[in-house]
Parts: structure tokens; C-alpha cells; sequence
């Protein structure tokens, strides 16, 4: 049991203006799936990408946009998103306040997977 | 893909003063882990229990306790936590507002493992 606000869990840089801080996974002995939270900044994206595992995603705050397959869907707080295996997806922060989301993925070969290449 | 505000997904009463929307699982084909949003009344909670799963919990707002093991936990809004499986956990609702938060569970055999009875 591990209580801890993601405030205080040191972040990286995912992405040019993209910080992720992963508040439940390996260190935390977690055994399927890992939990992070991103700050996406206004006008900074995740990337544009694919993979053959899926997201689930919550919008803590902020306004975005997820583009996928040429089709952009605004995203607000509350909005939850479920992104396939091998679903093309990025999210964008736009407006005046960062992007806050939660994403969720499961381990890969018992690790997190990292953030692929654009394409 | 799939984009849905939580609000607009039908809940469930997963116990008494204690609504659970699934946000992306079975219905959204999620192929291995479970996201729901649960809203706790003041003086609510989830009963304490244990299950060979695990949760990985983030505070979306209010305020409660994570009761464990004899112990009891401030919960805050920003608070991730890490249920490991086999340890004993309730989510327990204080304050004014509603405790809210996501709780992620793997799907075990295929479907979303229901809530144990208390023990």
C-alpha cells in the first residue's frame, strides 16, 4: 500500500513541453498496468504515434485536443478515453491551462513502455 | 477510440452511498485493465475487503480515508494510491463534497472482477 499526490513524484520530459510523472507502477511493485499523470503545456502535444498496446486516459483539467486518424475531438475535465492497440492518437493542450490527464497502459515484458517514435 | 465524459455514463450503486461509472472496460473493448469513477457520500465506503487483485487509485476531489491494516490514511484530491493485491483496503468518504475518485483493476478471466463481500 502506497499513498502518494502526484505532486510530489518527480517528473520527466516525455515530449517538448510534455512532463509525466509515474505515480503507480514498477517502484510500487505494481503487477499489470501502470498509472501516470501528464502536464501537457498550451500548444505542446504527446506524439502523434501507434503501438500495440492500448491507453485509458482521464482529463483531470485543462482543455485538449486528441487528434487520431485525421479527426480532432476536444477534450475537457471529466472526459475519459479509451485508445485501442494500434489506435493512432496524440494530445494536444491547448487554452490557458495546462492539460492535466491520467494515462494508463499496461507493462510490456514486465516494464512500462516508452513513448515511440512519431509517425 | 472512444471519448466519453464520466457524467454521461450510467452508474451503478456498488454499495450504499457509493455510485461506480465504468469509463472504459468490457464495453469499450479495454483488453486488460478496467477504469471506473467512483463517488463516495460523506460517511460512505467501500467495504473492507481484500481480493487477489490489485487497484491503482487517483483523488479526483473531496476528501476521504483509506482505511488498512488497522490504519487510516488522509486522502486528498492529487492522491495516487497503490492497492496491492491481498491487502485490505475501504475507501472511506468525509467532508462536505463527495469523495470522488478512478480506480483501475485488471480484468481477471476476461471480466471486471465485483466487489467481495466485506471480511
Amino acid at each position: 500500500m502506497k499513498v502518494q499526490n502526484y505532486r510530489q513524484v518527480k517528473g520527466i520530459t516525455a515530449a517538448p513541453g510534455v512532463n509525466m510523472r509515474v505515480v503507480a507502477g514498477p517502484t510500487e511493485k505494481a503487477p499489470t498496468f501502470v498509472m501516470r499523470v501528464f502536464e501537457i503545456q498550451s500548444g505542446s502535444a504527446t506524439p502523434l504515434h501507434t503501438h500495440p498496446w492500448e491507453h485509458e486516459v482521464f482529463v483531470l483539467g485543462g482543455k485538449g485536443v486528441l487528434r487520431s486518424g485525421g479527426r480532432e475531438t476536444p477534450l475537457m475535465e471529466g472526459d475519459a478515453v479509451m485508445v485501442l492497440p494500434n489506435e493512432q492518437h496524440s494530445f494536444l493542450g491547448i487554452g490557458k491551462d495546462m492539460l492535466r490527464i491520467i494515462c494508463v497502459v499496461p507493462l510490456v515484458d514486465g516494464k512500462m513502455p516508452g513513448m515511440p517514435a512519431t509517425d
